[in-house]
Formats: structure tokens, C-alpha cells, sequence
């Protein structure tokens, strides 16, 4: 039989995962691998998330919702809009996802047709890079000072180079942790306004900024596409829900993308997110443990003799310079993992310009393992 | 602020998920509506499946998995595979997908690109149009004789007139419950390695057959691309939880769009799924609720008037002729929703040339409830 296999299959990995799946082997076959590669808590979910996916579990009536989302979490979210920001978002402007990877998916395949030119900032969260290209839209990648962020000029100036239809910004950042102070976002958003240009911010890593407040680009513009996630802060990875706010000319147009390419988010993840609001006394626990490791690590990794090369301001990401080390971060992942079994994503799935001399450590774990990988990392390097 | 909208967003509507939101909608001001709308068993999953997913509740660590699903289950359904087909499938070569959607999805992304032309018949699941519509991928409808299957006559014909690249296809079928008997199967496999065609076999509808055994298509050849699901048979509808058997050659392709685009399938319907071919006992007495549901419907609708279009041989819907009373399907739905309170799904979802003529009914309810819509609709049409 003749097996069609497409030309637009050929999209880069997501390294992370490909880590991920590895670890999982090694794991499976005894070995005590510390995974610093995905930006995964290992805290469980808060514990009223729990107790409502236990109910729903009991009951087992968990079918398709309506493909924007149940009204119960649609409203949740909204309230936490003025809850938590002080901004007004109607809750019929709310599409819940299965996570944010099909927000992504979603808001580009609605906003960008193939040949469309979208901008985003390197480094960035791979999958950006991924989906876009899956979907034939031409992404062009504004290259970030070390540690930096993108600021109005930059984007203008790539504009002026090569003009795009889309801006896709993160705030806090993956992977470099960097925060766009709200006076920024206010700037993008008037400069956008003025180009021409659609606005797409994922705010993933929101709740989770250490030395700054949060920023919704919703404020400084009501028609931005904002995505976010219960993964992160929440602690909910596996669950898959997400979701995102959109314009209302969006609304339609999403829904009816959503309805056939996902019908709804699961509905056990729905009913136990619509909890997860209430949880933050629990979740500001565990981030207190993200704050514990990222001090522990902002001494260590230096002293290793790996640069932070990145502010780590928010999100739970160090993202350093190995070119001590190696020029090959795709290599030195892979001999890290075997050697000294800790599992850390290399710099090419961020950046392919320079992501080779750069690996992304994620300190969502517990910070006795955290401290544990330094200690083995430490032997390692010494060799 | 400027909000970009695609040209590919421009996606017709899943028919079936409009009329869900509305009697979701008219549900919640207090009507009792009787949805036989969307194919959802309105049983709950099976019991061993519900306290896989308690357990995993309560554990509450439920975290992104190898893009390709956890093995458990890679390996349950590779066994499946072995005790109900006889057929041996390596579990290397099982992809846990977010339901059939994300399968459907998958499938065509890694397997064609923008303006490659694709088969499949009318009429046939809405979903497959418009997925290929928003991927830029042309569809072939291959017109079926009222309540026919598709032949390797038929293929080979339609691809004299236009050679495509892939062919789809379905049985049981959706909308007409038609079933493709096994030796059909292995001609369009011959023909289809003859002409160059790659094939995708939808198996969603497989284990509900009424009249006929359950014939994988990879019995006919292994590389054929099979996607089936646990929501119909299983009733894990909002679970999201599915799977695909691929061939070696598009398991790398698969794998690096999932990890970008889904990142893996929810881990807590993974773990319940893992349970569910083990629950026979309890879901033959599930499908014996449809049988009766079947030979009910088979005697009341075409006395209603509402002449059954298609051969019910599997799967849980009636497809009806309804031009006795309407040739705007749309409009009899809505006006059946709101004054009969009854919902099903306009014929345009799975037909756009014909399916103005004609309403599917879903009987995956339950029995009670679908005697009651019969007894309504009586009423109803009788004014």
C-alpha cells in the first residue's frame, strides 16, 4: 500500500517532549532520572480540582459540551478576569480549550491563512514555530537581546523589514522568564493598532511572575487574542484545558474550527477547572517552592559554570549558556541524561539560530530533586 | 485594535454541535428537550474505567505523557487488536490521539499537504470536510445509492475521473449505519494499491454492528491508516480519548505533530481508557439498549412519515427522508427543537448537496427517552 506522508509533516521536534519520552524510558528501566525537562509542576492538582474530578469520575456521564465550553467554567474565567486584573471580560468572549496547545492552534488557524507572515520573538516556546509552519503560515522570528524583551520598536522595526499580519508575544516568557512591564504591552498594543498588525498574547505563566505584577494585554486592548492555561500555575499539565479570550468577530469562526477539529476540551477537565480559581491560597504554596528552587538555582547553576543566560523572572525556567561546556546542546542533553540522569531540554528547540549553545532547565519539580540534580550535575561537569 | 480572520476559518458549522449548544441552551431555561442530536450514549463509561479514573483523581499528578500515549494502554490496545480482530498489530505502532478528532487531524496533516485531493463519500461525517477545508486540502464526495457503501468500483471510477491522493472511509458509516462487507474491504485495499491511493479507515463505529461481524481494514493490508476511538462503543464521549494505528513510515510524522500541536491526549483518560476493553460484559448489554432502541425506531419513524433512508446495519443512527414534511432540514430542525422539543441533526451536516431532504436521528440515548421523542414527534408532525 502506498503511504502518503505530507511535506508539511516535516516540522522540528519539540526536543522537550522527545527528552521527555526518552527519561520516561530510562525511568521505566530503573534508572533514577530527575526531569528538568518539561515545564511540568510535580505538585498535584489543588485539592478541590480534585475532589470535583472525583465526583464527576463517579458519576461517568462525561460527554461532549458545547464547543465553546460549559457555561459554569466560561464564567469562572470570566470572573476571575476581574477577580485578579480589574478588567471586564464577558463571559461569552471565552472559548475553553484543550489546553493551550489547541488555543494555539485554534487562534492561528482562524486569524492566518497559509503564506501569511506572524511574528514572534527567538527565543520562544517551540511549538509557536511548529503549529505555524504545520499550517503553512511564515513565521519570522525577531531575535531578543540576551535576557530581553520584545518592546514596541522591535516589533515596528521588523515590521518596517518585512511587514506580517500577527504579533505573538509571551509575558512572563518561555524559556528565558522574562516579564514586558505593562507600559510595554500598552505600547505594542497602540503601535499594533497603528501597523495594523493582530495581537496574539500568551499568557501561560501568568500567577507565576516573581518580581512583577501581571499584565493582561487584555487592558491595554480589549480585542487582543489572549491565551492562557490551567496547566502551569494550576498545576493541572495532563488535564488538557485551557483557554483562550477573543474578539467577538473571532467568536464564530473559532467555534465552528473547534467543533470540528476538537468538538469541546474534555468535560471532567472542565468541571474540575471551574475549581481551580479558589485554590490560590495552595497554589501560592507551591510557587513559594518554584521561588526556593529558583534562588537555590540562580547560586548553583553560575557556580557550575552555567551562565544564566536570561532574567528568570517569572515562569519556572532557567535557561543558561553550556558553551563552557559544549557547542552542541542537542549532544549535551543527551550525554546529561545517560551520564548523570538528569533530564534537561537543549536550546535548539527555542532558538535554532543560537539554541546550541543553550539548555532550558525546568524547576517545577520538587526542590529536593532540584537540589539533588545540582549535586549530580556538579560530579558530572567535574569530569 | 485590527482582528486578522482567516479565509480557511470560513468552515461550515458542525450542524450537530450548533443544535447541542441550542438544546443545551433550552435545557438550562427549563424545557426538556430530548437530544438525539449528537451520538453520545447517554450510559456512563464502564465501571472499571470510572474508578481507573477516580484512582487517578485522587492521586491528582496527572501530567503530560509520551506524545504517543502511555504504554499501558498502547499495549491494551495492541492486545485488542490480537483478541477481537485476530490481527497482529505491534503496540510501537498504536498512537493515543484526543479522540478521533485530533486522529482525523493527524492523519491528514502528516499524511497531505495544501491542494492534495482526498475521497470520501456523501453522505458522510461533517468533520472530514471541514478539517480538510481548514488544512487546504481538496475533497472528493463520492455520491453513495441511498443507503450503498463505498466499492472499489466506486473509488476506481471517481479516480478515473480525478485521481486523488488518499481515500476515506467508513464502516459502520455515519450517518447511514451502512457496514462494508470484509471481502469489499480487500478489493478497495487491492484496488487502492494498484491506483497509488492511501487509505484511512474510520473504525469509530466498529463493536456496533448489528447485522455484521467487525472487519478491520488492516486485516486487508497493514498500512492502511485506522482510526477508532473510545467514545461510541465505550461511552467515553468527553473523555477525548482515541487512538490511531499507523504505519512505520508516518509514526515519526505522527509524533512530532502531536508533540507541537496536542502534546499528548489527557493522561487521567488514558489511564480510565486502559480498563475499557476489559468491560464487554457491561457495554453488550449497553449496545443490547440500542438494539431495542433500533427496532423500535425501524417501525415508528417510517409510520411517522419520516421514510428511513439508510440500512441501519451498525452504529446508532436512523437517517431519515424527511421531504415528506420539509426541504429545508435546517429549518424542520429548528422548528422541531423548539416546538417538539426534540433534537437531531440536519442532513446538511453529512450531505451538502442532498441533505436538505434529510434529519439524522441518534438513538444512543436512552430507550425511555427515544420513545418519548417518537411519541412527540407524532404529535407534532400530526399538526
Amino acid at each position: 500500500m502506498t503511504v502518503a506522508i505530507s511535506r508539511r509533516s516535516a516540522v522540528e521536534p519539540f526536543h522537550a517532549m522527545d527528552v521527555l519520552a526518552d527519561a520516561n524510558r530510562l525511568k521505566a528501566k530503573g534508572f533514577p532520572i530527575i526531569s528538568m525537562a518539561v515545564g511540568q509542576p510535580s505538585e498535584p492538582a489543588p485539592k478541590a480540582v480534585r475532589d470535583a474530578a472525583v465526583a464527576a469520575a463517579i458519576n461517568g456521564r462525561i460527554g461532549y459540551t458545547d464547543a465553546l465550553g460549559i457555561s459554569e467554567l466560561r464564567e469562572a474565567i470570566s470572573n476571575h478576569y476581574a477577580d485578579h486584573y480589574d478588567v471586564d471580560v464577558p463571559y461569552s468572549r471565552i472559548v475553553v480549550t484543550t489546553g493551550s496547545s489547541a488555543a494555539f492552534n485554534l487562534a492561528f488557524l482562524a486569524m492566518f491563512d497559509p503564506r501569511d507572515r506572524v511574528a514572534t520573538t527567538a527565543p520562544g516556546y517551540p511549538a509557536y514555530r511548529n503549529i505555524m509552519k504545520a499550517l503553512g503560515i511564515e513565521l519570522i522570528e525577531i531575535p531578543l537581546a540576551k535576557g530581553g524583551y520584545p518592546t514596541a520598536e522591535l516589533m515596528a522595526d521588523a515590521f518596517r523589514d518585512r511587514p506580517f499580519k500577527g504579533f505573538l508575544f509571551a509575558s512572563p516568557a518561555n524559556p528565558t522568564g522574562s516579564v514586558i512591564p505593562a507600559d510595554e504591552i500598552a505600547r505594542i498594543a497602540m503601535t499594533a493598532k497603528e501597523l495594523g498588525i493582530s495581537l496574539i498574547s500568551d499568557e501561560i505563566y501568568h500567577r507565576l511572575a516573581f518580581d512583577a505584577a501581571d499584565t493582561t494585554a487584555l487592558a491595554a486592548d480589549p480585542d487582543v487574542v489572549v491565551i492562557n492555561s490551567f496547566s502551569k500555575y494550576y498545576c493541572m499539565t495532563g488535564w488538557r484545558i485551557g483557554w483562550m479570550v477573543v474578539p467577538d468577530a473571532l467568536l464564530r469562526p473559532i467555534e465552528r474550527i473547534q467543533q470540528s477539529l476538537y468538538i469541546s476540551a474534555p468535560e471532567l477537565s472542565q468541571r474540575a477547572a471551574v475549581h481551580a480559581f479558589g485554590a490560590g491560597v495552595e497554589l501560592d504554596a507551591v510557587k513559594r517552592k518554584y521561588a526556593m528552587s529558583r534562588e537555590m538555582l540562580l547560586k548553583q547553576l553560575p557556580r557550575l559554570g552555567l551562565e544564566i543566560a536570561a532574567p528568570m523572572d517569572g515562569a519556572f525556567y532557567a535557561y543558561c549558556d553550556v558553551s563552557r561546556f559544549s557547542n552542541d546542546s542537542m549532544a549535551f542533553a543527551r550525554r546529561m541524561i545517560r551520564e548523570a540522569h538528569v533530564a534537561a531540554t537543549p536550546g535548539h528547540d527555542f532558538d535554532p539560530v543560537n539554541g546550541h549553545r543553550t539548555m532550558r532547565f525546568s524547576y517545577a519539580g520538587d526542590p529536593a530533586d532540584m537540589i539533588e540534580a545540582m549535586d549530580r550535575l556538579e560530579t558530572w561537569l567535574a569530569k
